[in-house]
This record gives C-alpha cells, sequence and structure tokens, in this order.
C-alpha cells in the first residue's frame, strides 16, 4: 500500500465508526484522545485481496456488557459467550462498512470471522512492515479504541 | 467442513508439528496430555480458500525467549519484537507444513501473515459452529499448544 492511501484509509474508517456505531448504539460518535485504559476484550477481523491486515475493536469489559446489552435488549451483568459474540457482530459490521467506504480507493477485500480475545492483561504485537491507525471514539457513554494495521510488504 | 474430516486433519497437523518442530528445535516432539499452563504468548495464523478457521500456536513467555534463542542463536531474557517474530515465524512454518500435509484431504487454503498476543492472562473465544482441535507437545524441554479451529459454516 502507497503511503498516500493512509489518510483516505483512516477517513473511511471514521465514516465506517459514524454509520455502524451510531446506528447501532443510537449516539452520535465522538473521536477522543487516545485512551490506554480502553481493553478487556477485542475482536478481530483478518483483511485480505485487496489489502492484507487486520481491524480489531477493542472494549472494556464492562463496556462489551452494555454493548451487547444496547444490540440485544437484554441484561448481560458478565462477559459470557453471548456478550463476546455481539461485540464480534459490532466488529463484523464495522469491517463490512470500512469495505464499502475505503472502495473508493481500494480494490475489494476479503474480511474473516471475527476472533475474540479477552483477558485482564494482554497486548497485541503489530509485526514489522505495517502501518497502523488507531481511532478512540466514544458513543453513548460507551469508549472503543479502532485498530487498522496494514500489511505494507505483500503476503 | 464434514466432520469425517476432522480426523485426517488431526492426523496432518501431528505431521506438521513434527516436521516443524523437530527440525528447528532439534528434538523429538512429543505429544503429551493437556496442560492449561502453556500460555502467555499467542501466534495466530487465519486460514481461509479450502478451509476457514485459524491456528493458533501458544507459549510460555519463558519458553517463547528459549523458541528464538534456538532459532537465532542469541540469548533474550524477555519477550521482546525479536522473540515475538521468531515465534510468529514458527507458527507460519507450521501452518505451511499443514498446508501441505492436509493437501490430501482438502483444498488448498491460504494462510495470513501471523497475528500476535501477548500478556498475563487473557483467552481466545471460539465462535459458534467451529471444530476444534488442541494438541499438547513437548519438545526440547520447550511446551506449545496447538489450537486449530475451522469454521463449519462458510464465511
Amino acid at each position: 500500500m502507497s503511503e498516500l492511501q493512509v489518510p483516505e484509509l483512516e477517513a473511511s474508517l471514521r465514516d465506517a465508526i459514524k454509520e455502524v456505531l451510531g446506528t447501532t448504539l443510537g449516539g452520535n460518535p465522538e473521536f477522543i484522545p487516545p485512551d490506554e485504559s480502553i481493553k478487556g476484550l477485542s475482536a478481530i477481523i483478518e483483511i485480505s485481496g485487496g489489502m492484507s491486515g487486520y481491524l480489531a475493536l477493542h472494549v472494556t469489559s464492562e463496556d462489551a456488557c452494555k454493548v451487547a446489552e444496547t444490540m440485544l435488549d437484554c441484561s448481560y451483568p458478565d462477559v459470557d459467550d453471548i456478550v463476546c459474540d455481539a461485540t464480534g457482530e459490532l466488529a463484523n459490521m464495522l469491517g463490512g462498512s470500512l469495505k464499502k467506504f475505503s472502495g473508493r480507493y481500494i480494490e475489494p477485500f476479503k474480511i474473516s470471522v471475527p476472533k475474540i480475545v479477552r483477558g485482564k492483561d494482554y497486548e497485541t504485537h503489530a509485526a514489522k512492515d505495517t502501518e497502523q491507525i488507531f481511532l478512540y471514539v466514544r458513543v453513548a457513554s460507551v469508549r472503543f479504541t479502532m485498530q487498522l494495521v496494514v500489511y505494507t510488504v505483500p503476503n
């Protein structure tokens, strides 16, 4: 990927966030300063084809429960399989929306089934030869980190 | 994927483990009973095409350092970027070998760049509609968990 496409990809990711998080959580997404405390559950979607990399949505366990409550209209006091699946579904919608908005700049890509990682203490390690975009968002009191990693050397 | 292919996939994964871990770490891989303490660093490779899913190699931080030491002939007291990359490279070789050995049973698949997750406390959540194979291995005093997850519903 040429460096020139990074701003266009970031703009597409912002559009996807506004569309999906705004619609699903019923609020106006607000971009906030970097916040390293937003972690606990991550939904990761592999991207291949027009570009290679992954899209990760990070959220706290408490906020993942709020997401499931809003999406499924049911109460979830703790993270369980349903909360994981709801967060994965949200990442899936974000991946689909990113594909749509970025279609003006890059060839179509494929997205995988979301993979969920959860825990109290973990981090993802970015490989060499990557471009990374981080966006921090608050919607209806829920905070998210969106991470888009693009491999700059073809797989 | 039909249920019948799970034993063939497991046999292919055993062959891949023997080939790659035996050659790279210079020992005879021994399959051991399930051991939940083998965690700390995970290298995850997405699989798409002939089958969809992912292959994850889990290892303790201490053993990841030993892997890097053996592969690179250099001392690594703590997990750093080089240790992460070495563990990712090992997972990449295992993915390539699995592709070769499973070629008799399934259509060729593509493997992604390895993604690394590390930390003291985390777990991966398997989506619904998956078949999972876990194998626990010890090679030259290093213990690994190999996890193969296959989505049974097309993406």
